[in-house]
C-alpha cells in the first residue's frame, strides 16, 4: 500500500484540514501584577505637567471643523492652537469607556479591550518585505494575503491587523479597499481601518456593514484604528479626519503620539512621557466631544533617537522605563492603552532583532498594556515587514501570553506528593502528577532547536531564521479559508468595483 | 606628514592605551522596584511546603564529615539522609550575612554582593568555543586568555568569571591553576574559584593570598565559587568537600540546586520551586554549621524540560515566573541570591539565542538579583562559549544597567522649559537642554545597527553576529593588561611550578 494510500489520500487530507479548527488562544486575561516604576509622587509630577502644558503651551489642531468643536466644548482657541484647561479636560476624557468589546466576524475571535484584557496584533504599514527568498522589496497584494492567512492561523495574534505590508501593486487611492476585504475573507478575527482619508475610513466602515450587519456596525466595535500624532504637539487634518469619521461611526480610535525620543520630545524620559502624554489626553478628550463615550485607546509608539546618527532605537532601556510609566498613566486615566511590541531597528531577522523585540516586549507584558500591535513581523524601524520574523515572534507572543497567566497552586498538593515520591536522587518522568500536567506545565516552542548539537547538525544547522521560513511555509500548506456566507462575499466584490468606478487610480 | 607621524606613532598610541583607564560600571544600585508575583500567601505556602521537605522526606549529605557537622547541629540523620527540624534550618540560615563585599585586586573592581547590589559576570565552563572563525572546537588556555581579557574590558561585567571556556589542553588535574593565573593576571575584577575537589578550592585560595595577602584572603571574600545541587535533594562530596574549604576560608559560595524543571523537579513552577528551596536552604543552613557568618549566595541554575524531547529550555514564560518567586524567597530569608541571564539553547548566535537570552534576563533584572552568572557569551545549554555573544551580550548588559537606575527627574524642569520653547512642531535638538543631558538620556548601542538600509548594505550587510566577532577583535587590539607587581606575577609562577610538581597530569 502507497504512503498516499495508507493516509487516505488527498481529499481525505483536506477534510481533515477543513474540519479542524485552528487553535486559537483567547485574549490574555492578566494574572500577574503590573510593574510600576513610579511612585505616586511621580506619577502626579508627570500628570501634572501634562495638564501644564495644554494649559499654557497649547496643542495644535490643523482642522477647522476640529477648532470648532473644541471651541463649542469650552477651550481657548487661538489660530489653530488649542488650550485646554485641566477641567474641561478631565471632564471629557473621562467620557471614554474603561473598556469595549472588538467584535470579530466569527464571534469566538472577539476581544475585551481595556482592564485587565490583553491582545496581540501583527505589524503594520511596512512598505517592504522579506518573504521566502529573504530578498527585500515591495510588498504586493499576494504578500498582503499571505500575512492575512498567517495571523489567522497564529494562536496568539488575536486580530489580523490591516495593512501588514503596503501592497504597493494596488493604487494608493483604491488600497484600502482591496486591504480591507483581503482582512475580512482570509482571516475571521478583527481587523484593522484605514486612515488615510475620512472617505476610506468610511468605506471600511461600509465593507464591515456589509459582513456584520450596517445596524451592528453603527452600535459595535468592529475595528480598531490607528491616528498618530506629529509630535510635538500637531494633530493633523488628515488624522482628525479619520478620528472624527470612526467616533460617529462607533469605531474604536488608538490616540497615538508617535515619539521620537530626543528629536520631537526632550533627551529626558519623563519630559517625553509627560509631553505624550499630554498629546493622547488631548485627542482623547477630542473624540469624547465629537461623540461622548466613543472607544479609545491611549496610544504610543516609542523610539529613542541615537544623537549620534539620528537613527531611531528600541529594545532599550528608556523605552522600557517609559512603558511602565505609560501604562501607569492609563490606568489612572482609566482608558485601555495600546503599545508597540516586538520591533526592532534590524534590517534582518537577526541577533539584533531578537534582542530589541524581546528587550521591548517583556516590560510591555509587565506594564499591562492593552492592544498590543506589532507583536510579529517588524523589522528596519517598521519599513520591512520579513516573515520568518512573523512566525518566530508570533510563538514567542505564545510564550508570553503563557506567562501572563501566572503560576498556579491549583496541582501544588499532587506535585508535593510526586516529590514525596520520588525523594532524593530520582527523576519525574514517570510520576502520575508528570503525566496529568506535563502538556500545559511548561512552554514548549516548535520553533526553537534545543537538541544536542548533533542533532541540529543531522537537522541541517539551520538557524532560527531559516526555521522560520520553513515555518511559514508549512503553515500555508495548511491554511483553511474561514466560511463566509457567498452573498457576502458577492456584495464585498459588488462593493470595490462600485467604489473603484467612482476612485481614480493614482500610485501617489 | 605621514598618518602615522600625525598621530605621534605607536609608541604615543601605546602611551594612550596604557593611560586611559578602562571604561567600567560599578555594580548597579538597583534603583526601580522588585517585580513581585507570589503574593503573601503563596509565598508562605512554597516557604512552608519547602521546610515540610526537609523535615519530613529530608535531603541527602554525601559526606561523611558534612553529616557528623548535621548531626552535632541537633538534625536528625538517618544513613546518608538528613531531616532538618524547620526551627533548626531557620535559625542557621539566619546566620547568613545578607550583604558581604567582594573584593577585587583592584579596590575600585569591589562590589557588594547582596541588598540593592546587581553584578554581572560573564557564562561559565563550557568545553566547546566559537572563536572569530565561528567554527565550534574545544576550548583552550589561549581562548580562555581572550575571554579574561574581554571580561576585563567589557564595562558591565563586574568579574572575570573563571572558567568561561574549558581549557582543555591543560590537564584536568592542573587545570584549575592555569585558570585562576590567567583570570588574576589578565583581568583585576573579581573572580571565581574551582570547585572540582578540595585541594583544587584550596590552591585558588593560596594563589589570592600571593596576591591579596594571606591574612587578607583569610578574613575578606576574594572570590566566589559555585556549588550545585544534584537535584532533587542530594548535595554530594564534591560539592560539600569544596564548600567546606571556601566556608572555612572566609570565601563566598553559591549554593545551586541544578534545576531541570519537570525532570529533577515536578512539572510544576511553584513545586519546583518549593523543591529547589528546600535543596538551598539546606545548603545555606550547612555553611552555616561549618562557619557562622560564612558568606553564601542563594543560588539557582533554571531551565525547564521539553516533555517531547528531553531537552532543557529556558527564555520562557516558567524560568521567568520562578526567577520572580525565588528572588522573593532570598528576600524573605534575607540573603543575597544569585540567577543566571543570557542563557539559551541555541548552538550558534542566532535569534533564538538573542530572544532566548534576553527574555530569560528582563525578569532577573526585575526580579533584584544580586549575583548574575552566565550574561555573557553563554550558547548551547552551557556548552560552547561563544565569542560573538559575548561582546553583544555584555553591551546588553550595559543597556540593562542603564534601566536598573530607573527614571530620572533631576532634570525636569529644565527639560518642561524646553517643551515650552520648541512649542507645537518644532524639534529638540537645538535645545540647551538637549546640549546639556543628550549623552546620558538614552542608552546608544555601538553594536545594534539602526542605520538606513541603504548605509547598511555600504557598510557591508552584516548581521549582528558578525558585528559581535569584529567587536571582539578590534576591543582585543586595545586590550592593556592591568598592572601587577612583578614580585607577585614571579611567586604565581613559582606556586604554579611547585604545585605543579606534586599533582600528576591527568586530562581525566
Amino acid at each position: 500500500m502507497s504512503a498516499e494510500g495508507r493516509r487516505g489520500g488527498r481529499s481525505a487530507r483536506r477534510a481533515e484540514r477543513t474540519s479542524s479548527a485552528i487553535r486559537s488562544l483567547p485574549a490574555l486575561r492578566r494574572k500577574i501584577p503590573v510593574y510600576e516604576v513610579l511612585n505616586a509622587e511621580g506619577l502626579e509630577m508627570i500628570h501634572d505637567a501634562s495638564l501644564r502644558i495644554l494649559e499654557e503651551i497649547g496643542i495644535d489642531f490643523r482642522d477647522e471643523e476640529s477648532l470648532a468643536i473644541w471651541r463649542e466644548a469650552g477651550a481657548d482657541i487661538r489660530g489653530e492652537r488649542v488650550h485646554i484647561p485641566r477641567d474641561l479636560l478631565m471632564s471629557l476624557a473621562g467620557k471614554a469607556p474603561p473598556v469595549f468589546t472588538m467584535n470579530a466576524r466569527n464571534p469566538e475571535r472577539s476581544t475585551d479591550v481595556g482592564g485587565d484584557s490583553m491582545t496581540f496584533g501583527p505589524t503594520y504599514g511596512s512598505p517592504f518585505v522579506r518573504m521566502f527568498d529573504n530578498e527585500r522589496r515591495y510588498g504586493t497584494l499576494d504578500d498582503l494575503a499571505i500575512f492575512h492567512k498567517l495571523a489567522h492561523m497564529a494562536p496568539a495574534l488575536h486580530n489580523t491587523g490591516a495593512v501588514t505590508c503596503e501592497p504597493t501593486d494596488s493604487p494608493v487611492s483604491r488600497r484600502h479597499l482591496h486591504i480591507t476585504a483581503s482582512a475580512i475573507r482570509l482571516s475571521d478575527k478583527p481587523f484593522m481601518g484605514p486612515v488615510t482619508s475620512p472617505e476610506r475610513a468610511q468605506d471600511a466602515i461600509d465593507m464591515a456593514g456589509l459582513v456584520m450587519g450596517e445596524e451592528f456596525v453603527k452600535n459595535n466595535a468592529v475595528m480598531v484604528s490607528i491616528m498618530n500624532c506629529n509630535s510635538p504637539l500637531v494633530w493633523d487634518e488628515t488624522m482628525l479626519g479619520a478620528l472624527k469619521v470612526y467616533a460617529r461611526g462607533g469605531q474604536a480610535s488608538i490616540l497615538a503620539p508617535f515619539t521620537l525620543a530626543g528629536a520631537n520630545t526632550p533627551a529626558s524620559t519623563v519630559a517625553t512621557v509627560a509631553s505624550l502624554n499630554a498629546e493622547a489626553l488631548a485627542a482623547i478628550a477630542f473624540a469624547q466631544a465629537v461623540q461622548p463615550g466613543a472607544r479609545v485607546i491611549y496610544g504610543n509608539f516609542l523610539s529613542t533617537v541615537s544623537m549620534k546618527s539620528g537613527a531611531p532605537m528600541t529594545g532599550n532601556s528608556e523605552c522600557a522605563l517609559m512603558n511602565f510609566m505609560i501604562g501607569q498613566l492609563a490606568r489612572k486615566y482609566n482608558v485601555p492603552w495600546r503599545s508597540s511590541g516586538m520591533i526592532t531597528g534590524s534590517k534582518i531577522m537577526d541577533a539584533q532583532a531578537a534582542y530589541e523585540s524581546a528587550f521591548n516586549m517583556m516590560p510591555i507584558l509587565l506594564a499591562g498594556a492593552n492592544y498590543i500591535m506589532h507583536t510579529a513581523g517588524w523589522t528596519e524601524a517598521g519599513l520591512t515587514a520579513n516573515l520568518s520574523k512573523f512566525m518566530l515572534d508570533a510563538e514567542q507572543m505564545e510564550m508570553l501570553h503563557k506567562m501572563g497567566q501566572g503560576p498556579s497552586f491549583d496541582d501544588f498538593d499532587e506535585a508535593m506528593d510526586a516529590i514525596r515520591e520520588v525523594g532524593p536522587a530520582g527523576h519525574f518522568f514517570g510520576t502520575s502528577h508528570t503525566q496529568n500536567h506535563f502538556q500545559n506545565a511548561f512552554f514548549m516552542s516548535e520553533l526553537a532547536d534545543n537538541n544536542s548539537f548533533e542533532q541540529w547538525e543531522i537537522d541541517g544547522s539551520k538557524d532560527m531564521t531559516k526555521r522560520g521560513f520553513d515555518a511559514a511555509e508549512k503553515a500555508l500548506k495548511d491554511y483553511v479559508q474561514p466560511t463566509l456566507d457567498p452573498a457576502i462575499d458577492e456584495a464585498i466584490t459588488a462593493f470595490i468595483t462600485k467604489r473603484e468606478e467612482q476612485i481614480p487610480a493614482a500610485f501617489q
